[in-house]
């Protein structure tokens, strides 16, 4: 079990809504922000798949109504919380929050606890406690489920209802609620009980709130205990699911769902020991990324943002795939092949989206909601009128999400050896996505090779580009993957049947490893990799050593950025780190030299790939800063940001660079290979690596690294 | 004296939106709605010109905090109303809402009585009570001041807050507020005292609220009664001004408010006898014309449904100076004043809209907000993604409107014979209006005609049409009034300084009088006026007599409607009453035949033009029975929008038809003269009728009239 402690936050530290965001508490199924219950919000509920038509974002997920909140009043006066201390026990994926609510003559104290059960998916649980310190009275206890929930859009003053209440009823035992999202394609029920040691609590139902209200007189010392069960379900089971939990108090279930918490963590034996802040990141990061997995539903859309707020929409970028992927697929297997189980069940979008481009094949969606069609809004208005908008291009021509989804099987099947999942539905993608890149290649005679016109990459500064280095790259690769993986299935008659199924010619596989054999890769002079044709003729802008962000950038040379040679995020640096194996130490090295110095970083995902190449050739200590700002992105609130969710990317990048980088797993012809270094500042690491089937303990100290396969 | 009885609502008879919007009070500054105080709610307060940028409406009335509301809870537990019964009291200024609070052992009997004070224009008051019958426990009385109010928009999922809390605090005497516009134009302070009967109220301010809130106990029998009283103030002086409030009772300021209405309903002189329902519409309608002028305002925009809800955003449209103006012209001089003064207040944005359009002179926006700049949606999204729209051209094409001002300058000069408002403003009106036709009017050398093409007149079924009926006839006027003010103006020396300061030439004078000579006006056979050049050509398609609406329309027809004749509204009749000293009798009557077989009154602004003319011309049973109609519009929720607001145009137009059509008031040659006859429906009409200064009583009965000047 890590020696893994409580994570406290104050407001003294942390903005609030960057401690909503790391407090909030998610089983996969449901996801509630770590907003007070003493504080009205608008903020409610996220249930995982659960999407609706949207302004501006194409889907979003719904928030739907708030389900914690625990409204004081003392002799009828709502009383407010200060002095609020949030503690996040990440071991047994529990929120408590304390606060004070000061009245006449003195203050309660409260307490709550939290939960979002771990086993029961669609139980919800909180526990509130009142400690009277010279406060007399006599108090209110409200415990509603509130139906005003609204998603804020953009302009910030826009809050949009995407949700429609179809049935509201309170008897005495139960409260319960059905919604129907505003495009009529999802319905929640909740259902709610409550009740507390000394108040007697009375079902409502009453204008936009369903839920329990009681009074109770209060003297100095007095204690007032009171307890929220709600269920929620898409399936029409919320009442009985209630039933069920009602017979059981909080303790019991506060105990099954913190003894699932105690096996998880035994289950990745992770153990951190060293600088306090890193480990404590790393602890918390991999209890966010744990919690939003959810074994009992057939795919894990994971958004970039996870369940934690409204950045994204909830959309799906390549974030999942390329920096998340790795962290399940080494510590939680099961886990990745559902998050490529989500690219599956939308493998026919893709293909809409593809022939809608004039393309064959599948194309993937720069940001993806529930239904696989491209959700990237196209521009964002910048006041209340929209008559100042910010044009966005990414949806229309940022292409390498495709690539990166074949790498994603690649990497999950070189790791897993799931041959299965390869007939069930990974061929199939390769294939598919080797189709959109054939059709997408142009066969450029005045080079003699294929290039891409007229894309984005992962660097977003320069739009529209020719011959995008990581996206001619990585579609090259997925093409070289197609075609290996469709001459080996022609081996098994599962395969052959996919390729018969896809009229997959030898003619085709012969094209697709032509194509990929004669892909044009700009390249500069000194071995650097030009980001794209044409690049290295920009202006070029060197940024002053350990410079993170657009805030070192003078403002003139930010408004013309894209004529010169500064990149927002990993972009070359990015291809080469996915596929190390296919350059030299050298060529790593002096790409990575060069770029590092015309880097931003504005994109929280630049980081960690810089981290995970500069570990990987070697640079210890600037690849050890590197993870380490990567770790705490959201502990220490890096971007700015973390409250509108919490950075998967990051967080899963940080997790990858470690993995890949200090670690140095690698997968040799079967067999795994580890060459561990670890930063300086981390005495110890443990944890437990999967590989094809098989648990491997891997421990490193500062002097040593063993590996054993574990029974 | 009126005999006007108290208006009784019941959701039974009406929708609750409807009843919230004939229960809206107002004097001119703040407005509220009549949503009942006890209901959650995000409808707010308006204060008059008070806007925002908006998405899609450009800008509209900011729906400011709620400030009415008496949340109720009985041991907690909050109580909802039923049996609900509104009592308007136009007599007096005040509405009741009566509700039954169902709670264990019996109810709570609530009575609210309100106001919104029509001489102290920045307070607002509120008196409710409750007796017990057979409940027994603690009554929470929780009076806020709401700060989570937000502008409905399009789809109606959504909200927009359109204004940001920028102080808040509570001590022991009163709470206080100051909200700021989103775009920071206007601020707004609010400040609010509470006391009751039996419970020790307390501020607080707490979340999106301040308020008072206490608790009583309740015994059968008991009586509970609480008052708040509300200030509000655009110029920083809310707690002065609520300072100054506190000081009197409830009782007090219902006294001092409700002399005031009665001494308005005194200076009118209106008592009407006959049918029930349409006295009572009359007094209705006129009730809300009366509360929203406000003479201590330098200007009166009026918007089209009132400042009663959020239909039109608050937008002022060519209802105000052609259906409404004329109520006011003749009992109420000082209020149309002030409508014009709006536009005067104006014209420089009008300069700005005629020369973005590539015209000279002034151009009044079709739909205009507090700015003077066009603030008509361009297309109106259907669904949430926005990827169904309805195109609207009516900002682009609809161009009446600026010879409308120019008519009700004129109308208004002639029944007051306010000299001094020509030259401090009516003439500058005409001569920038007249000089943005001279250049919108082009020379049709084949018709030896001025034309105007793509226009769209006052039916929208036809957009882009040339030579509109009532486009033509009334810029033509437009011009002939501004010549002939023009050569009298050169008579005095206040006139001449404004046509020196205007720059207006002998030469300019002639060539509006040029224009406005030849001007094209399509005409059909028999007498028929062509709507627009082309009308008498498309499909015929008459209606059923009685048909109001578009129901009666078959489907397929209103899907070709632009290629048939059917209008949407009175146009060229609506023309032809306007202007009815031009036409003859015959001419006037056989074009009410032809058009009024061809017009679905899909627009209420139709039934009153044609109840005017009917009356006019003498067929008084078709007047009476469409006059009856255009008064019940919103008594009797007749378009089924009441509930969007208050239809200025409907009862402005009825009081118009009745004023010019029955009455048959008209200025002759300096004189006022009457021909009135009454509807057979109205035993008695009796009002003061004000003309060039002087007063005047007009009575008409069934058998006589009688006119006699007032001392």
């Amino acid at each position: 079990m890590p020696a893994l402690k409580k994570f406290i936050f104050t407001t003294a530290e942390l903005p609030d809504s960057a401690i909503h965001t790391l407090t909030t508490l998610s089983n996969g199924f449901i996801s509630i922000r770590g907003v007070p219950e003493l504080t009205e919000t608008s903020t409610g509920t996220f249930i995982a798949g659960v999407y609706c038509d949207t302004p501006l974002f194409y889907r979003e997920l719904v928030n739907l109504p708030r389900v914690v909140s625990l409204y004081v009043r003392l002799d009828g006066v709502p009383l407010v919380p200060s002095e609020e201390v949030f503690t996040l026990d990440a071991l047994r994926g529990i929120v408590e929050y304390k606060a004070k609510l000061v009245a006449r003559g003195g203050y309660l104290e409260y307490t709550g606890v939290r939960l979002v059960h771990a086993k029961r998916k669609e139980v919800v649980a909180l526990r509130g406690k009142l400690v009277s310190r010279g406060v007399r009275g006599r108090l209110t206890l409200d415990l509603p489920v509130e139906l005003n929930t609204c998603n804020p859009s953009v302009p910030e003053n826009i809050c949009v209802k995407l949700y429609r209440v179809v049935e509201k009823s309170a008897d005495s035992q139960a409260v319960r609620v059905k919604v129907v999202s505003a495009d009529q394609r999802y319905s929640v029920e909740f259902a709610a009980g409550a009740k507390s040691s000394r108040a007697a609590l009375q079902a409502y139902a009453a204008g936009e709130r369903v839920g329990f209200a009681g009074e109770v007189e209060v003297e100095d010392g007095s204690v007032v205990t009171v307890e929220k069960l709600v269920a929620a379900s898409t399936a029409g089971e919320a009442a009985s699911v209630l039933n069920a939990a009602l017979n059981m108090d909080f303790n019991q279930l506060a105990a099954s769902h913190s003894e699932e918490w105690e096996r998880r963590w035994r289950e990745l034996g992770l153990e951190a020991e060293g600088d306090e802040e890193f480990v404590d990141a790393l602890y918390l990061n991999t209890f966010h990324l744990l919690q939003m997995y959810n074994s009992e539903l057939p795919f894990f859309a994971l958004p970039a943002r996870g369940f934690h707020g409204h950045g994204y929409r909830g959309h799906v970028f390549w974030d999942t795939e390329i920096y998340a992927l790795p962290f399940y697929l080494i510590l939680k297997p099961e886990a990745s092949r559902k998050i490529l189980m989500y690219r599956c069940a939308l493998l026919n979008a893709a293909r809409y989206n593809a022939e809608r481009n004039g393309c064959r094949g599948a194309q993937f969606p720069w940001e993806s909601a529930d239904d696989g069609f491209e959700a990237t809004p196209r521009e964002i208005p910048l006041d209340l009128r929209g008559e100042r908008k910010v044009v966005i291009r990414t949806g229309e021509l940022e292409h390498h999400i495709t690539a990166d989804v074949a790498y994603a099987v690649w990497l999950y099947h070189r790791y897993t050896g799931d041959d299965e999942f390869i007939s069930q539905c990974g061929l199939a993608l390769l294939i598919e996505t080797a189709r959109f890149w054939a059709s997408r290649f142009e066969y450029d005679s005045s080079k003699g090779k294929y290039v891409i016109r007229r894309v984005i990459g992962p660097d977003e500064y320069h739009v529209g580009v020719d011959n995008s280095f990581y996206t001619n790259l990585l579609a090259a690769f997925n093409l070289q993957l197609a075609a290996s993986y469709s001459r080996q299935a022609g081996d098994q008659p599962e395969g052959r049947e996919v390729l018969s199924q896809l009229n997959v010619t030898d003619s085709e596989v012969r094209e697709w490893e032509r194509i990929a054999e004669n892909v044009f890769l700009p390249r500069g002079a000194d071995g650097v990799w030009e980001e794209f044709e044409g690049y290295l003729s920009l202006e070029d802008y060197t940024l002053p050593e350990g410079c993170i962000g657009e805030a070192c950038v003078p403002e003139d040379v930010l408004a013309r950025v894209e004529k010169t040679r500064l990149v927002k995020q990993a972009d070359v640096v990015a291809g080469l780190f996915l596929l190390r194996h296919l350059f030299s130490r050298e060529e790593l090295s002096r790409n990575y030299e060069f770029y590092k110095r015309r880097t931003t970083h504005a994109s929280s995902l630049s980081i960690p790939m810089y981290a995970g190449l500069a570990a990987y050739i070697g640079k210890l200590e600037e690849a050890s800063a590197l993870l380490r700002t990567a770790m705490l992105a959201d502990l220490k609130n890096i971007y700015a940001n973390t409250g509108d969710g919490f950075h998967v990317g990051s967080a899963g990048g940080a997790w990858t660079a470690l993995l890949f980088g200090f670690l140095r797993l690698e997968e040799n012809r079967g067999k795994l290979t580890v060459a561990p270094v670890l930063p300086p500042y981390l005495r110890r690491l443990r944890l437990t690596v999967n590989f094809r089937g098989k648990r491997y303990l891997l421990e490193v100290d500062g002097k040593r690294a063993s590996i054993k396969e574990l029974s």
